[in-house]
Parts: C-alpha cells; structure tokens; sequence
C-alpha cells in the first residue's frame, strides 16, 4: 500500500551486523500489536502473554524503544508480588500524517500511536475542475503546517496517507475516478515524498469512505460492532464496509458505492456516468438546491442550511427528509444483499442527525422491515476528522505490522 | 448443517479395536479432495501428490473403498516405466438425495459423487398456503421413487438436502421465514429421518438461491469464474453470492436476498412486508399478471408466456422487458456495493433469456456503466436441475470433508 517503492530494500538491512530475522520479525510486531491493544504492560505481563521469555522481550522492547516506536510510562500496577515493574506503551511521539481532499475542502492532522489526533486543520477551498497539481500544492502547504508543529512538540512522522473521494490504485499510488472533483487517473505517488519528506513509510493514498469506515472501526463504534455499513456525507456520498472488523472491498476492491445505488430508475443523470443514485437526493448539493439554499461556498451553505432547520423553514426541513428517505431506500437494498447489523452515519449524514435520522429510519423499516434493529442506527463518533483519522491509522497499522522496517 | 445430531457420537468410534485417530482424519479427507478435484488417479499419483507413503495411501484407499465412496476404475495411463497401474476413482455409486420444494413445484434427483444427477423428477403441485405437513408428504413419496430407483440401481445415498425458498436455520434444520409458500418457522428436522431413511449424514436444509448459487460453482459457470451473482427465478426471486469461490453468507447469515432489493420506492406492496422490491416486478407471478396471462397453474402459464413471446405479442414481450429493465436496476445496485465480476442468471431468468437479457443488459449499463463487461453476463448451466444439485452437491461435500463419519 505505501507509495515509496524503496522502503522493502531499505528495510532489509538492520545496519551492523546483520538482518532481522523472521522469527525476531515476527515477534517485533507481536510487541507492537499487544500493546496497542493493551495500551501498556511491563516487560514480564509481556513475556507471560506472548509466551517469549524475559530475556527476549527486553531485547525486542530496546530495538522497539530505540526506533522510537515505544516508551517508558509511569508504575504499572502489577500483581501484588515483587516491586511493581516499569511499563512500556506505544510512543505518543510516533505518529502518521493523515490528509484528506474533499470536493470543497482539505485537511490534515497528526495521529499518534496510542490514537490521539493532533494539529487537526481544515481549510475550505474549492478543488472540483481544479488542476490537481493546485490541489496537491495546498495540501503540501496545509501537510507543512501540520508537520512543522509536529516537530516542535518532538513528535517524529513515520507515514504519511492520504484519503480522496474516489476510486483508487493503492498500489501504484494513483487516483483513478473521482469524479466529483474531476480527477482522472492522477499519479499523487509523485507528490508522495513532497508531502511528508522523510518519513520511512512513505505515502499511501485510500479512498476517503474506507478509511472512514476504518477510522470508526478503531476509534469510534467498531469498538463494539464487528460489522456495520458506514455512510460518508460529503458533496458526493461514499460507504464502507465492515464485517468481521474488517474492510469488505469485494472482488474488484472498490466494494461499498452505496452513493451509486439506485434509488429511483428515472431519476437525474449522476456524475458517475450512471441515473438516479443515491448521491443525487442525498449529496450536499443535492440538498442545498432542493432547500434552495445558496451563496457561499458548500461548507457556509450547509451552515446556513442548519440555521434554516433551526428555525422550522419547511423548504429545509423538506429536502432533508428527502434525503433521509432516500438514503433509507439504498440502505435497505443494502442490508438486503449485505445482511449487516449496523449503520453507522458520518459526515453531513451526522451534522444533520436530528433532522434527518427519523425520515431515515422509517424508509429503512418500510423497504427493509425488521432487518435493523432501532439501536443500530449510529452516528459517526468522529465526525470531520474520520478520513484523516483513518488514513493516519492504516498508515500505522502499517508499521505495526513491520516496526524492523525502521530499523536501518 | 446436518440435521441429524448423533452423527458426531456415532463417528467417533472406528468400530474394533480403537476409533480413527486426527491424522488418519485428515489424510482420508485429503485422499477424498484430491480424487474430487482430479477425477481418478493411481495409488503412486496420489502418495506423490499427497506427499504420503504408498503403504499409507493404500491402506487409506482400501477403509475408502470399505465404506464406499471410492471404487477401483479401468486402467490409467502412468509415466513410461513400470506396469501400469489400477485408478481410484470417487465411487458413482454413492451419491446424495437432492430435494426442492417450490411454490408451485416439488423436485427430487440423486447426484453421484462425480457430479452426474439421477432420477430427476419434478411434480407440479401448489405448495403456497398448503400445511406444510402435505407438502414434506408429497415429498417424501417423490423422494421414496428416487430412492427406490437409485437402490435398484445399486446406488447408495449418504446424505439428503433440501432446498426451500426462504430463510432457514440449518443448524436446528428449521425453515424461518418462506412467504412464498407461506411458512413461517417450519421445523423439518422432523421429517429428516422420514425423507431419506438410513442415510449417515441425514438431510440438512438450504436456502434455494444459495445451493443453486452454489451448484453453479461446482458443475457450472463456476469452473471459469470465481465471483457472481447468482440470481434465482421462480415465483419468487432469490440471490447467491459467490466470493472467492464460496458462498458469500454475511453477518447474518443472509446475504444475497436480491428479490428484496428496492428497484421503486414507491412501488406495490411485497409478501416480505416491504415495498417496491424487485419481485414484484420480476418474479414469474409479476411477469404473467403483466403479460395478462392467465390460467393454469404457473408452469403451464410459463409455457403459454413463452408461445406468445414466440409469436411477438405485445403485452407479454413488454412484460419480460419491464422485468429485465428493474432486474437491471437491482443488479446494478448490488454490483456497487458487491462489485462482483459476473451475474449468472438461473430459473425463468434462463428460460426467458432471448427476451430478457437485451433489456437487463441495457438497464445494468444505464446505471452501472462499465462495471459488468458484456460477455459477464450468463445463463445457468443448470436449468431447473440447480436447486436439487447444489443440495445434494452441498451434502456430498460434508461427505469428502468428513468420510470417517461413515466407518462405523
């Protein structure tokens, strides 16, 4: 998934004298997946739980501790023998870059290991028709903001990812199709290093529903649901598919489009090429011409469309029950293929809760009676930071699943 | 998935002296896959694809051929040297006990191991409303013909499995939800012994769509493709999907319900208690109502629909064409959250194929463009022989998993 196609070679030395083996790789990254999903633990809960002897994981947590992957935290209360021994953590210090382009807007934040986000920034601008080159220059801008502020708190970027609304080639780093900004096959792998210079993982690039999808799966409700549909609210409409805590992408990798499900056969055109999706009754847009309101950028309307809702204005009120009904149409042609527990809604799906989660939930039960329960109907934890949250996340998922990669 | 609970007790004993220990488990299911995946082989061929000794593979073979489910076949051409050797080969005379019951149909035919149907019967008979106490006796005396042929052939049936058209819980052999034919929560484990008396593996019940979606893998289009969408037609329309080469079940368990899939919001009421789905549009009964044919019950209406197609009539070639256009949109749905490669297309679907596949073909490419390549879009190899098919094949496939259940 990384952009950087030199990282494999560089990863294979361990410097003087010689390569990490693959067992010692192995349990590396056994170290790593244990505390975070531990958070912290001594050095002898560490030995008991993986069964490696004392010995040994002083050893892999001194390669760890020196790549910066792990720290030292406070007395860790153990049993009630012996003295109490020192804990090991992921290093909040060690942390990814994540970043997002969205049709009307970009943003970046730095996530660290232990899944706290940091230097979150968002910056409205328009991106559709504009030359990605443009786009990506401002990101570098934005990225340089957030790193520079990164490096003063002495905190070291290890992976950079970044989330489009469109369809992707992860492995060649390119965006292939997304057509609500415009672009068409953009080779973002060139712009990798440029982004986050020096970071040994390199830059993977996602799709923005995904990683979102992702991001709620590590940091939001996935913690209690191993399965859930996530539904992306932006200008375009994304979903992602989780079941059994991981992403679905179906045989052609780009499963989940519920944005370009049909939801009236004669409907509009869509800019997928397709009639009458999803996208267009429920995307931001769609919204904001039904309720008729205009002027300003698409983040300054759906701020006005609010207020609009605040105060009962019918036009409103009506266009956002529109979109719930027909987000309820596609969700339930979803369940029926898919046979998923949960809905989890994420951006303006989740701005709009109180208003449009009621017309939701009845054209659900009316299309799809039975199939979701009244509870399983959730609204993203995250809120606005869910792509840049999950594309930093992948990115250290990454390095937990190789940490000797940093050792060179 | 089987029915019966003490197979588990009776297959742990070997008969004298002990019982058959992990190993030897493994190695007999080993011998069974090979002999299924390559049709015959010698001893030598499968010591050396096995990585077995000769000594073990013949006395494997030999408790195989003991129970049953392997026989000797007619010279096999080795390499050059050394005489040639005697094949094995999975026995044509074991086989399983497929069944259907449908709404206005029953089926029953008796599938050796290499994948040859026997004895195929269909009665057709209204199943919908009826007890379903009359229903499973009609059956049973369908399925008592069909054993009584194979016996007198001297065939011997390990195994039965019925297909219904609804929700089921195998494991408590239950039917949950059949609308179509009226049941709800139908407990046929009780009929299990009755339906197909003697054999050690019982009768194990499937979801019609799912067992037909998946004879399609093992004696269909499936030897070329390793992702679909199975679509059944009947009365009503069932869906089975096939991912990597298996049933693709979600979450709950049930996936794939594409005759449920909303293709018109404001659509008629469905026997599922939802509205605007696909088979009220698609299904046989929506076909012929359209097409205004009527009278008789629905094989002889089918028949009449398909002379009054051959002969251009209007209303019913509309029929078929309003079917194809919101099978499309439902096909087109799912391909976008699926994103599978092919839809292989099964019962009235295949039967109407001249008609209906112009106007699905144009109706997927309107609002799925490019996602589904022309020469993806297939009929059934199977015809109305699916459903029966995949229950037996599934059964047959407990049988190589598992042949040591059978030494008792």
């Amino acid at each position: 998934m990384t952009i950087s196609a030199d990282v494999a070679r560089r990863a294979t030395n361990r410097g003087t004298p010689g390569r990490v083996g693959d067992v010692r790789r192995q349990n590396l990254a056994l170290i790593m997946h244990r505390l975070d999903a531990a958070g912290q633990m001594t050095r002898a809960q560490l030995a008991a739980e993986t069964g490696l002897t004392k010995a040994s994981v002083s050893s892999l947590v001194a390669d760890l501790m020196s790549a910066g992957l792990l720290s030292e935290v406070g007395l860790n209360r153990v049993g009630e023998r012996g003295r109490p021994g020192l804990g090991v953590a992921l290093n909040t210090e060690a942390a990814a870059l994540g970043m997002e382009i969205n049709v009307d807007y970009i943003a970046v934040g730095v996530l660290d290991f232990a899944g706290e986000l940091h230097f979150h920034a968002v910056r409205e601008q328009h991106n559709a028709g504009r030359p990605p080159e443009e786009v990506l220059s401002s990101l570098q801008s934005l990225a340089d903001e957030a790193l520079e502020q990164a490096g003063g708190s002495g905190m070291k970027i290890h992976a950079g990812g970044l989330a489009v609304p469109g369809l992707v080639d992860p492995a060649n780093g390119r965006v292939l199709r997304a057509p609500n900004i415009g672009w068409r096959d953009v080779n973002v792998a060139l712009w990798a290093e440029a982004l986050v210079s020096g970071a040994s993982f390199g830059t993977a690039i996602f799709n923005e529903a995904n990683t979102s999808a992702l991001a709620e799966l590590w940091y939001g409700h996935g913690r209690d649901l191993d399965n859930y549909l996530y539904v992306s609210g932006e200008v375009g409409i994304g979903g992602g598919v989780i079941i059994d805590s991981e992403l679905f992408e179906g045989p052609g990798g780009n499963a989940g489009e519920i944005g370009h499900v049909v939801v009236d056969p004669d409907g509009p055109d869509c800019s997928c090429g397709g009639v009458g999706c999803l996208e267009r009754y429920a995307g931001q847009e769609a919204i904001l011409a039904q309720a008729g309101v205009d002027g300003g950028n698409t983040v300054e309307r759906m701020g006005a469309l609010r207020v609009s809702l605040e105060s009962q204005d019918a036009a409103a009120l009506a266009a956002v029950e529109r979109a719930g009904h027909h987000l309820g149409v596609a969700t339930a042609s979803t369940l029926r293929m898919l046979n998923l527990d949960a809905v989890v809604l994420g951006g303006h799906f989740a701005q709009l809760e109180r208003w449009i989660v009621p017309a939701f939930r009845g054209s659900v039960n009316r299309h799809a009676p039975a199939l979701l329960a009244e509870d399983r109907i959730l609204v993203s934890k995250l809120g606005p930071t869910a792509a840049v949250m999950g594309a930093a996340g992948s990115r250290i998922r990454s390095v937990l699943q190789k940490p000797y990669e940093l050792f060179s």
